[in-house]
């Protein structure tokens, strides 16, 4: 049964997203808690968003692992990365692409087996993927990436749409999303490798630290 | 039945709205997806809110027809305006008052249907009006449009004050929402006029383009 | 009965926040109208989201007193403080720390009463405490409190965590409420009060509106 495995993907990009979210609160000075607000905002929202727009249960007030997850992954990330301004910008970004790439793929899964149309899926699986780091964005006084040059929607609705049609083409749900997330995240790490090497594709290796950090 | 004008007055609101979150995601050179998402954002989002506080299932669930209105519009846009940044503010925001007014009634009819108290549909109303543009412009990292010193709040509350007075008045409901929309929209209008004539009335003719481009 | 002393504390909290919006908004020079949307997301935006994420009805929807408060609150602010712009901001954070208090207790409270785990009702407390002021910084385009250097999320989660613990602890809801708060509010305001008098603590008379109108 696949179920698991959504579960541990699941639990999975809520700790990626967690790290993100953590990562970027870093940046501010904050007291540890309210880096574990904003980890958490980063973590649930955008899965949050889908679960009340679909009118079911939000996935984690029956099961608080995922609060743990968060609460865990925060400590932890604020003790082992003692310098957080230092963190490159580019690596929250690939952090942020692993979950985008995730909750897009899991929330048209669950979209679609709720008997929603495939439209309406996608847009459930872009909002699940793109939401819970808008609001990071949002809160940190940042343009959201989502509003960037780079390929992130696409991505993301990419990704869902994949998973859409393999399943209509009676692949086993498990591979299909697999397949879908690897699709969405080369997508959108190419888009984020692509954006920082053209243009000076030849120099890469030397300036990568700078232009990352630039950013 | 005035049922059919609702949901044409309402797929009008979306396009409408749809067309001021392109433009104003032309401004950021986004990939056309982003503009789509952004697009999507400012037409369903006041809508959305409305209906998860009311507790009824979401509109554009059950009826895609909406999220390909928003696709349309915002792939039309693209193709047909060439240079989005030329567009001046003033024309977002004229689109953005037909959507608030028309919005702003037809939230108020939706609250007031579900057995809502007056005070509470004309709230709904407000919000079901405002919030579209207010993500919009939260996402691009602009000051609400509601949170500027123009007319705009007032006028989507007045808007749906009036329907509900007109309502008690007996007056047919379709009467009602075109009377309504067109108060909130004249009232609105007259406020983004005033703003920028005002200062320099009689030079109205030769400063307008500079005038709205600072904007 | 300690139900008219939760809807009281409730409706005094929900004039607080309305009166830390109106401040707010009073820096933006808006229309009285959009002064009162400002303090109404500021009032209610927190415990609407715990009602939307907890699928109850949303408080204010069968009781528009709560709407009233806020209607009032902002024109007496309006009538009876004639220059918003010298109000010093530390005012409004003192508004603000009795209104993340309350609401952090009373939606711990109201989350555990349904039944919740402990850590989701924490998280739900946090969530009404922090997320209507969370709104109204982020439409006014300034970095919320939750995300600045003082003791904020902390002292809403500490609230929220001292009342679940009291409670356990046998103690009667009224007074492990009250405790609660009191606990919380000296929290925040210790914080706010460290944070201006610190730096220069023997020339707090003298330096204290630079200070805080810098701020």
């Amino acid at each position: 049964m696949s179920y698991d495995l959504i579960y541990w993907l699941d639990l999975f990009g809520v700790a990626i997203f967690a790290l993100s979210g953590t990562l970027m609160a870093g940046r501010y000075q904050l007291d540890p808690f309210g880096v574990v607000v904003l980890a958490a905002v980063t973590a649930i929202g955008g899965g949050t968003t889908r679960d009340i727009i679909l009118n079911v249960p939000v996935f984690w007030l029956a099961d608080p692992t995922y609060l743990y997850v968060i609460l865990l992954t925060a400590l932890f990330t604020i003790l082992l990365v003692r310098k957080p301004r230092l963190i490159p910008k580019r690596f929250i970004m690939v952090a942020d692409a692993f979950g985008l790439a995730l909750f897009a793929v899991l929330g048209t899964q669950k979209a679609l087996a709720l008997g929603m149309p495939a439209s309406v899926a996608i847009v459930m699986g872009t909002m699940t993927g793109a939401f819970g780091g808008m609001l990071r964005d949002v809160l940190c006084n940042v343009i959201p990436m989502i509003l960037r040059q780079e390929i992130y929607a696409t991505a993301a609705a990419l990704g869902g749409g994949i998973f859409v049609l393999l399943v209509k083409l009676d692949i086993t749900e498990t591979l299909a999303m697999l397949l879908a997330i690897s699709v969405a995240l080369s997508l959108r790490l190419a888009a984020v490798y692509w954006r920082v090497s053209l243009p000076a594709f030849a120099f890469v290796d030397q300036e990568l630290t700078n232009k990352s950090s630039k950013r």
